[in-house]
């Protein structure tokens, strides 16, 4: 049984989606809809759906899913009509900045039973994927302390950084996921530090370009966590967890693999430079197990609760921050 | 304007560019032909293209064209009979086992001004050519000296291996061509040494599954080639070129690039297993490069001359292990 | 002019120094004291010097310098009497485990401006100290975050835990120093956290062995210091430096570098296990550093304020993991 | 029992020999003798220990063994008179240029009962050594294919070249003692090609600067050596050995290792420049090695007999270039 599509936003990741769902023999694009009707006809065009509006996707009977890539304030609202109308829903993160409409949000899911996945793409990633499956299978014993180096090659416009809620709610935050991810036990305190190093606007704008943060959990797991919004060398992503009989490790990647040796010594190339293409597998992966999930396969991992938790961190890395201490999780999830 | 293909021959590799023609915004998949119906009826199902004959192909006026993907012996007749239409062709390598056939085949494509181009895919790995691209751009100066290292995973069924015209023509060939693509200078001589190591059998079939090739140029660049049929592994594909300023390496590559250190050391996976996953890349961007041929935006190359100097090495290896000399090129060419 | 050394102490750092001052054409080794009569024959015997007592040493005119490699409780009286004594005097860290007594120590190394270094040997390692040297170049910019990974292939014994200060004092007292060493600017703030997590009886002895410190400097650099007692594939030692152009990173060391492809995948050795092997470079080059600053050629570095600064961070880290919260250095130090 | 020595020759290697002789428990330097008088001296004052003519040395009650640092030319007539005197003897490669005055020679040697060892240092490099300690191990199945790439930083002196016997009998012969020592089977035939592409001094001293071989044996398995006397970015020595389940590589070595990440991309420093740093670890193995071997703990290996196999190697290269066929070894040993 092929599952339909609705799509919800038809820009830079709408379209990624986009392709992955036509890409999928068990998946089908029928309707695609965007605030800007040429943004919707664009992909309309190029993967032969239909433009409609949102509430057309939202009564149609020939759709049985959504992928929402609209703008983030209008996540929850989307969720909780699409969750009542019966509707899987796999949505970009974050469900919103405010824990408490995300608490709200996930009690309609609760109550409508409906799916929902939410867009933590990095775990689809075949690396840290394989990082992953090494703890599972038990390679690298108790997991003991993972070390997260995550470093943008720039800042996003400083516009985005005023209404993104901040460097933890939108760039610490795939971070936050990822400790939980391969911690396999819930964190209880955060420490973090804060400055602005690469650029004084980021800073008027009320916000920070470089952080590092300390995890840890109930049994003394422990996770490190070091942010910049500047890599001159690329997009720099780095995962690695040591564990009671080793340690496992996610290089970073690059486009080409080439190596020159001069008189200079040797040098490879820079890593990606954009996110769409150093996690291209990634997204491709994250839709495949969506649709998956739709079709009764798998559980929709990451939940909404995943996206809840990744967010209480970040709030909690912020407090941290304020009040130069370290901040229970309880704290800020209440 | 669109380039509308028909696609002769649905196998494994066909799939390959079935996918790649439909997935190129430039490019159009009419039709596919298949000596088994079932084969061709799954793409057309899976590419919303029709079947239709070889026939009807060579007839088409909505097909501008082709890309062959027939078992061998068939190659040469049907470049010279879409060549004699007027279709565009691509044709997997090689053009025939035959050095006089091939010769023969091309005088009919240069006679009909077609436009062909041959398969020789690794050109298009973007490591490779990245390598390429940096002696391009002078880095490593003169050319000297080029070391390919070539190993499969494993040996084809030996049935294969008895018409497939060798070792030398069916493996070392892609060699011989990324040589003479490295040294930017053609082929004067011919070493080459050969034994059966990996699998009795090879040999009963009249085969080799080891050999080392050394290959001269006019100037005195050298290039040395060194093959296994079997790599435990995994695909063994690297390319070094020394030059006056320094060196250019490819490295291997693997699905995943993770790094696991336990007591026993530090381990990486190993590499691809299959030809298909390690030049995913490449089959993506030989047809590309074979649309915009057709669209007149560069030179259809490799060409039906690449595809008849690369058989011409493998003549001449095979003259020289059994006359244990150097062999010039010459010789074979005529 | 030879300088002329006395060395206290003839265990497993005594005889590696003895080796570096005998090997050093511009340095001579006079005389060997030890508590244990067998260590400093044997010293004596293998490098042609005397055996004599401390006090023999602190009277001698043939001696210069003296090397400290005594127990640690007998640090600050010797080096309080040597400075006195008007001999050149290189200590093993730490120069005491009480921050008081380093301090009254360290006012009369000043009152009689006697010549001190302190053994921090990891700055002398060829390749931390190019690290600090592309820093010094400006290759990377302004240093902006600091990324130390410290492990060690396994515990002492749980005795020597007992008396050795603990983990913050032993053991992440070289990341303390490596800290500063790389930001180049003091440190204001620490935050830590602790667990027993290889080891309960580590626990049971009332200390740590899986640490993760955050440092802050005034301008808002930051260093991140992730220790553990126990790391299966070796002594694990990483240092990474991000800075405002680029990042610069010593890899970790093995005693040979050779690769294994098997089926199973790549494989590399272990790294050292021994810190003496990891550090046998650093150990030769840090005495010759000493050499040099009493021949007047350098300055005594690191110094008694290093030592006393490394030791004030391992204090703060204490009281920040008891009081769950950043501590300002300026706390411990009065 | 201590192994008492006398070195001849006190040049840049026979200094060498000196300290690793000095620094072994076992061993012991008694004189030094030199054509220049200063030299001598000056390593008589650094070791402690005498000069002597030769004819003293060779008469000495108080010597047990020799170490053979002097000129190539008199190396054969030194072997052969420090064997009637019963002395053990350490050579530098190569015995002679002549094949038939090594055979001579090595004839004296068996006659009189000799210990003789010939320095093909390499086979003593740790990363080298633990190739050969993974085929002895049995890790990568029988041994089928090698692959030897050996290249110098720079040329020596075209004068130096002039008298060296050329490429294949100064440079090229470390790789050959290397293949032999990997291959675990005697050598059978001999491929080569040589041009002159760095720099036409050296074709006009008669010799070439860039050489590809290959060799086979008698089961099949082969060996290729791509060696050039320049590359612009270091000590390039790498082997790499391809068997039945699997392949060992000894990576290149640098004095430093870090990396450093810019825009430009991730660099890591040059290799080792000179062959006296690259192989410090190798040279002091060595001698340790022929310590052994005197004191009766050992066979005295690489033998006078790998010196003549590897030059006869030499030999069959160049007759193979000359004639520009696969020659047998048999053809020029006789």
């Amino acid at each position: 049984m092929t599952t339909r599509f609705g799509l919800l936003g038809a820009g830079r990741i709408g379209k990624v989606h986009a392709r992955a769902i036509t890409s999928d023999a068990n998946a089908q694009l029928v309707a695609v809809a965007d605030a800007f009707p040429a943004a919707a006809l664009a992909v309309a065009a190029q993967y032969g759906c239909a433009v409609r509006s949102v509430d057309d996707i939202l009564a149609a009977s020939d759709i049985d899913a959504v992928v929402i890539c609209t703008p983030t304030d209008t996540h929850a609202d989307l969720i909780e009509a699409f969750a009542r109308a019966g509707k899987a829903i796999f949505c970009e993160k974050p469900i919103d900045l405010s824990l408490e409409r995300v608490k709200s949000c996930l009690a309609v899911v609760r109550d409508t039973g409906a799916t929902l996945m939410v867009g933590f793409n990095r775990r689809f990633d075949p690396h840290f994927a394989a990082v992953r499956a090494e703890i599972d299978a038990g390679t690298i014993g108790a997991v003991e302390m993972v070390t997260i180096i995550s470093r943008d090659p720039g800042a996003p416009p400083v516009e985005y950084i005023a209404r993104s809620g901040g460097i933890f709610r939108d760039m610490t935050i795939h971070d936050f996921d990822m400790a939980r991810f391969m911690l396999g036990e819930e964190v209880a305190t955060v420490s973090a530090v804060a400055s602005v190093l690469t650029d004084p606007a980021i800073g008027v704008a009320g916000d920070y370009d470089s952080v590092s943060v300390m995890l840890t959990t109930a049994t003394g797991k422990h996770c490190t966590i070091s942010n910049s919004r500047r890599a001159t060398y690329g997009y720099d992503q780095r995962v690695e967890v040591h564990g009671a009989l080793g340690s496992v490790a996610a290089e970073n990647q690059r486009p080409v693999s080439v190596e020159v040796a001069t008189a200079k010594g040797y040098t490879r190339p820079p890593l990606h430079d954009f996110f769409m293409t150093r996690y291209t597998e990634a997204y491709a992966a994250e839709i495949a197990a969506f649709i998956a999930a739709v079709r009764g396969k798998a559980a929709a991992a990451p939940s909404g609760e995943d996206g809840l938790l990744a967010l209480a961190l970040a709030e909690a890395a912020l407090k941290s921050v304020d009040e130069r201490r370290a901040v229970a999780v309880a704290e800020v999830l209440g």
